[in-house]
């Protein structure tokens, strides 16, 4: 895939010590889903990731993508991930168009299907980062697109930027990702991040995953099955003290009160079951970490905030690293 | 008209080959609707939008609009006019206040007249472009403002940039404007697209417009009686593949389900009369090409985008090198 | 406060011949409200702002915020401030973040805690420009981050940069801040600018005021005891032609028809009470001003607007090197 008809000046390495980057080996076009990617290529992306945090922190920012263009079309907004992609960009010298309402304000209202805004959108931007309600729509902009696409979320589909960021702050948190053992917890039946996480983790070696959760809101069989297939070992527990005690990742989420419809009794029932609290972090080795997607309501009490373990800023602030590293590989390359 | 209280540096051509460029005949202050061009200002605007596009193939953009700031005032959303613009004004170098539902958000809904707003706005901007839910806010606006307005579509009114990218889009497509031949298809009683371009198409020597529409929304007399009085040869047909083999474009539009209220009957029956299909386009000359304004339902199937007379996409690619064109224009000067 | 983790170069005056800088008597760490200004503070950011209307009028703008981002954050659209914000901040060579509907949109909707919200859009930006619509929401929003916030509006709360263009107005039009006489007049119960306004003059030597108010939106009696303590003169007319010809200015307010809930008699009647018009413009000395924060209605004629003595564009303008006078002051320091 080209970019567009903008000549790029992309300077391309073709005698790096890095075996992948002659063979091209790592190319990447678009981001759909958290499936894409392997280990080897992971790795490379969090060493782009790790060089951002860097930019971002020493200095003013970037002008590696001085001229770009990124469009962020967002059928259902999402500020938060909006945000951090549109920092991202312009921590790197990027530009940006904006769109937070397309569902209603576009000409979908109208009736145009996905592929003709595309190719429309295509021609105003270099890279389009897409969320959409539909589950599918990121590969379908991306099959039409000549320019990159990320999918910034679709539906109950996939939001892989956000699995990425989960893996990198584990590794920057823990120092590795072999060997590690990691609960998650809370609403495993709804929430796409843990089942994006559940399995990018089983890409690497000896990990032990234990699910705690409400029973109505338990992991799917899908995901285990994937695990067992893939020799990684888990089990599910409703002894949270127990299950932190022994991990080194808490992986907690939000219940979600719109999947419960009317049973709000169910959802009040659940929501209550599993908090993160000083009882928990007590449990905690010293080394061990909170992790959460955001936004958080009461399943981590705020007293944790202030532990060193509590590491669920530090890992949306992540978000910012992974997504600057992704708009300079699609753009500029490795 | 000043550009507000900044000195800008606009280096102005006083020994120009082109007579014109002395004479200042071609001062641009606003753009408000499309009879305000000429075919000698439409030729030197072309030539410009010409500039553009190479300066957006073939770089990182430009930076000649460094420092300046255009606001897009939309009182009501139009995402794709409003990225077109919002590219056009970033590929070259400006930046952006952006505004996308100043009816419902600004002080407009508190009871403000626009001239108050337009006050306040031109304050924080160099260029206003704006959109209105009222046929001659556009004009209201630029006899309010100091620095230069944009009409980006007022209401049923005007919508003079798609106008202009229209008839460059014939221009760079067919190669001339003179004696060409030019179906207007579908919605021709309220498509504000097509009674523009008819408008325009006036200004051109031995032009032939075949209008070929629903008799429920039909081309009105107004413009009949125009294109009469200006020599321009005109003539209704039910026949669209016979035309199609005539003419040089086929303009096909949309079938606006809104304006036909409850009479949901009469819209479905206009709406499938005259398709473009692959049939049609076998009618076609190799030159000819066929344009849209987008979005587009199902008037053009599918199929078609793949023949490369389809030239809706690059249609509305040209809306950009358009905008650049003007803002340029409008900003800096000849 | 430090500005979050990044080190930004910040060239600190330490053998400055102001006594404040040396003494950092005016390190500015966020704005919340116009309490936190002292008349030696108000006069030192004044000169700033003078310094920005010279860049802002006499060249494309500075660079001085290059490399900086400011979060447009607001839970209640307002596009003239947000506007006046933005532009400050690009005037400046700085970039924007913005999200105008935080309340509907945003993680806020799942329930999210300002202070979590806070705390991931600080990790994306170098400064937050917050818009509530709770009282105190600024001041938490300021507790929470580790970079500077502004308060943009907080409900019935405060409008610091109201209250500061208003008298840095003042300043520009009439020359001097001590000793005037200043007309409130309208809606003097609910307005905040007013109320503002008030307490900020009440630093300044012999001022005195009068209050022309419909009885029910007078002032209320905190503000007049507040100005008693500080020996500020103030009384009450109802006869505006005879207090305007007094008063070095006549700070005109809408009336707001939301505060009357049902009784539109009892607005109506208000409404039409005080009107700036051609007579009490006739009534006026030479060197005083009108003046309004915006959005006006009909409580001062249009066709006061072509006097030199309507000050109210100017002062909506002023707005902007306020602001970028604080962006500027909160980002890189004195």
């Amino acid at each position: 895939k080209n970019h567009g008809c903008r000549v790029r000046c992309c300077a391309v390495q073709t005698h790096s010590a890095h075996s992948f980057l002659s063979e091209n080996k790592f190319q990447l076009d678009d981001v759909i889903e958290a499936q894409q990617f392997d280990r080897d290529i992971l790795n490379a992306i969090f060493e782009v990731a790790l060089d951002m945090e860097k930019i971002e922190k020493n200095s003013q920012g970037s002008q590696i993508l001085n001229g770009y263009l990124m469009a962020t079309l967002f059928y259902e907004p999402s500020t938060r991930t909006r945000l951090s992609f549109e920092s991202a960009m312009k921590r790197l010298g990027g530009e940006v168009l904006t769109t937070e309402n397309a569902r209603e304000f576009s000409s979908a209202a109208k009736g145009e299907t996905l592929e003709d805004t595309i190719r429309t959108v295509e021609g105003y931007s270099d890279i389009i980062v897409m969320r959409h309600f539909e589950s599918g729509a990121a590969k379908r902009a991306a099959a039409t697109a000549e320019i990159p696409v990320i999918n910034a979320g679709d539906g109950p589909g996939q939001h892989p930027t956000q699995a990425l960021l989960d893996v990198y702050t584990i590794e920057r948190e823990i120092g590795k990702l072999d060997g590690i053992n990691v609960a998650l917890v809370g609403d495993l039946a709804n929430g796409r991040t843990v089942r994006s996480l559940a399995y990018l983790l089983a890409k690497y070696k000896d990990v032990q995953i234990y699910f705690v959760s409400p029973d109505v809101v338990k992991m799917k069989d899908d995901i285990k099955d994937y695990l067992t297939s893939k020799g990684v070992a888990w089990e599910e527990s409703s002894d949270l003290i127990e299950v932190a005690s022994k991990c080194d990742v808490v992986y907690q989420t939000r219940i979600q009160k719109e999947r419960f419809g009317e049973r709000i009794d169910l959802y009040e029932e659940a929501r209550g079951k599993y908090i993160v609290d000083k009882g928990v972090l007590n449990a905690m080795q010293k080394h061990a970490v909170v992790m959460h997607p955001l936004p958080r309501l009461d399943e981590i009490t705020v007293d944790v905030d202030e532990d060193p373990r509590a590491a669920y800023f530090r890992q949306a602030k992540n978000g910012l690293y992974i997504r600057m590293a992704l708009l300079k590989l699609l753009l500029l390359g490795w």
